[in-house]
């Protein structure tokens, strides 16, 4: 590593000779790499996943052969079960049984129909708990689906350290009163990974149901929905899935769980849709919750990223990514914690997502010069936190020690004085 | 014309000489027409719009460049406010004011906003009014609306003679029971036309709220939501105006309805989402009803074929789609009447939309047998419809006088008969 740091390089095994050994290296180059960007280290695939290669042929067939060339046919050759076809492939996944799964809308719109539908089915109870942890829109949609209950419905959102979820102050929280416990699995800061399987456990055993988000877990941390009886659950396919910007979400539904009902049910989770009748009865399954018309451009682009997931296994998957993370926080601790930086992920690796947050006084002004001056792509969560998602298909070992390189380049050079006034990178 | 039917030709100018004056003619070159099926006849465009070629190269920009090479920077580039430009593109169409119109979902989950927040400012009412010619999709979601406002909400569905809409019938049932009254502009079976201005008058008039459902009119028939004074509108990007299989909806709430509130509020509908705040104020304007991250490649995909038909202009479009649609009927009732057909479209121009509904007792086998032997596609509506769309864009005069040729020559060499088992063709 060509660090050109204070001190000893840490005692780690070389990049390179862990790139050589890495049984997952071949999949980088199922990736788009720009020609004009040599040194590009791109961190930010726990927000977008890059593009597979796969993807821009599949683009090109779904736009110019089936929308431009067989047109309205294509709905009869394909697109038609594309939400509920993709779903099940991504059952396999996260431990889903098939027709527990399907493709739709956002995930904001999946957590509202998925919430709704949980507190339809715990009439008695009035509360949704969750964290502050959690995604600004997810407890936002939360407060919507109590709204949609009733005046009596409230969400209440247990305080945390910022890094840690709150585990003993949900459990003080969950009462008789608790109709739903929502949370991030992995939270989109701090990178905290709740165990699904205890959390649900605690949470039934207060007569809770329970609704995971998993857009910052899924094809980063394995999953188990079955083994651990979730109730609920919806995702992001444009992070580790590499679905592409804005693909839809996926929204799981237990088989155990009949009575709950779609609340905005609409014709695509109708029992055959095309007979067009407004008293159609509702799909069973997963089906049931779907309701207008799927994204099929965006929705079809799931599946190459998708595949590359299934394909690489999630169990190596998983080894790599606690590699990366935990080399990343090695030379975090030797580099960087003493040019004004801080962890703020969890240290156990069990209970850590694939990205590691650090805050810097200048968080934002650093990102600016490691995107603009390194290239080096973190992303910045205000008001002091700078992410860095080591996505495991495609990021290498010597880009984690790249990265640290140039972070330590660019606080040496004053580069936050040079960006303080620049326009922040979204999201 | 080369009708090989009996009878004389009716009395009409050449389709040549027509197609060679059409002002429009050009944009029919704008639209990929597949090398492989010359003869191919598109009437289906009332329900997936043909592909517009810019579609195309815009398809390889935001895949290919935009996610493949600057990936998360994009969004600082063009994809954050997608939603919100393209709308205010399709405002100038609907006679909407800047701010007034976004992309969102689908047609289903938008009429879902928008008709539980009218119900939210009518709390003394309890009726939507509806009729049966809206598409059933729309009455499901109306339905899960007034389930959402509460017990004793209700849709009332008025009864129609299956063509025409129901005007004294809303009219009887309007009272100060009903919140809200949601119609389909143009009905997705017959092709029937309300007039939004009185309509909405005569809802305005009882206290009432109108959301319109604009997917089988926009782009086809001109639309002023001003000066209608419509309330809340919504529609579909991908018939008329050629946006792309299952491209996002759009929502129309009207700057005079602040009070409005999006029943499912999420981070992209806060005043600023990237501040992360799960506290933030709701951004302004129909902004406010945005809910989730928008699927940014069927979202792009809407700009080129809404710009054709900016650049076409609606009144010239709507000249030409009456002119169709009245050739068509007039060889309809010259050839295809007394061959077991019946017009099931509004006889007056003033009241119908671009497509025409036929019935036929075999409608369902000659539409397979139209398809397959003759590559002239229309679709079939259950039980006896078949709907000939004529999208003023790319359809030719020629266009209408082949399809009914062809329709000829499949009754009378019997094709109900070769077709009676075949799968049908969706949707």
């Amino acid at each position: 590593m060509a660090v050109s740091a204070p001190g000893p390089p840490p005692d780690l095994r070389p990049a390179d000779e862990l790139d050589a050994a890495d049984p997952l290296a071949g999949f980088r180059d199922e990736f788009v790499h720009a020609d004009d960007e040599p040194g590009f280290v791109y961190l930010d695939g726990n927000s977008l996943g890059r593009l597979p290669r796969r993807a821009v042929a599949l683009a090109s067939e779904v736009v110019e052969r089936q929308w431009g060339h067989r047109l309205i046919r294509s709905w009869n050759e394909g697109w038609f079960d594309l939400p509920i076809r993709l779903g099940d492939r991504l059952a396999g996944l996260v431990g889903a049984g098939p027709g527990e799964v399907v493709l739709a809308e956002n995930t904001s719109v999946c957590l509202y129909k998925a919430a709704v539908a949980a507190l339809g089915v715990r009439p008695d109870r009035t509360r949704i708990l969750t964290d502050d942890l959690n995604f600004p829109s997810d407890v936002q949609v939360l407060r919507a689906a109590a709204r949609a209950a009733g005046p009596e419905h409230e969400v209440v959102v247990v305080g945390s350290d910022g890094v840690h979820g709150p585990l003993d102050g949900l459990r003080a929280a969950l009462d008789d009163r608790t109709a739903l416990v929502s949370l991030s699995h992995v939270a989109y800061r701090s990178g905290w990974s709740w165990d699904l399987g205890d959390v649900t456990g605690m949470a039934h055993d207060a007569g809770a149901l329970v609704l995971w988000d998993l857009s910052h877990s899924v094809g980063a941390v394995p999953i188990d929905l079955g083994a651990a009886r979730a109730d609920l659950a919806v995702g992001c396919t444009y992070k580790y899935l590499n679905g592409g910007p804005g693909s839809p979400a996926f929204l799981y539904v237990s088989a155990d769980l009949p009575e709950l009902t779609n609340p905005v049910a609409g014709w695509y989770g109708s029992d055959d849709p095309f007979d067009f009748d407004f008293n159609a009865d509702r799909a069973a399954g997963a089906t049931r919750f779907l309701t207008g018309t799927p994204p099929v451009l965006s929705a079809a682009l799931v599946g190459p990223g998708l595949d590359l997931v299934l394909e690489a296994g999630m169990d190596r998957l998983r080894a790599k990514s606690v590699a990366l993370t935990e080399r990343f926080l090695v030379l975090a601790d030797e580099y960087l914690v003493e040019r004004g930086f801080e962890v703020r992920s969890p240290r156990d690796a069990d209970r850590r997502g694939s990205h590691v947050a650090l805050a810097h006084p200048e968080a934002r002004a650093v990102g600016q010069a490691l995107i603009h001056e390194e290239s080096v792509v973190p992303d910045h969560r205000p008001p002091d936190l700078l992410r860095f998602g080591f996505a495991p298909l495609y990021i290498r070992f010597a880009d984690v020690d790249e990265a640290v390189a140039r972070m330590v380049r660019v606080v040496d050079s004053g580069g936050a004085d040079r960006w303080r006034e620049a326009a922040p990178v979204v999201p």
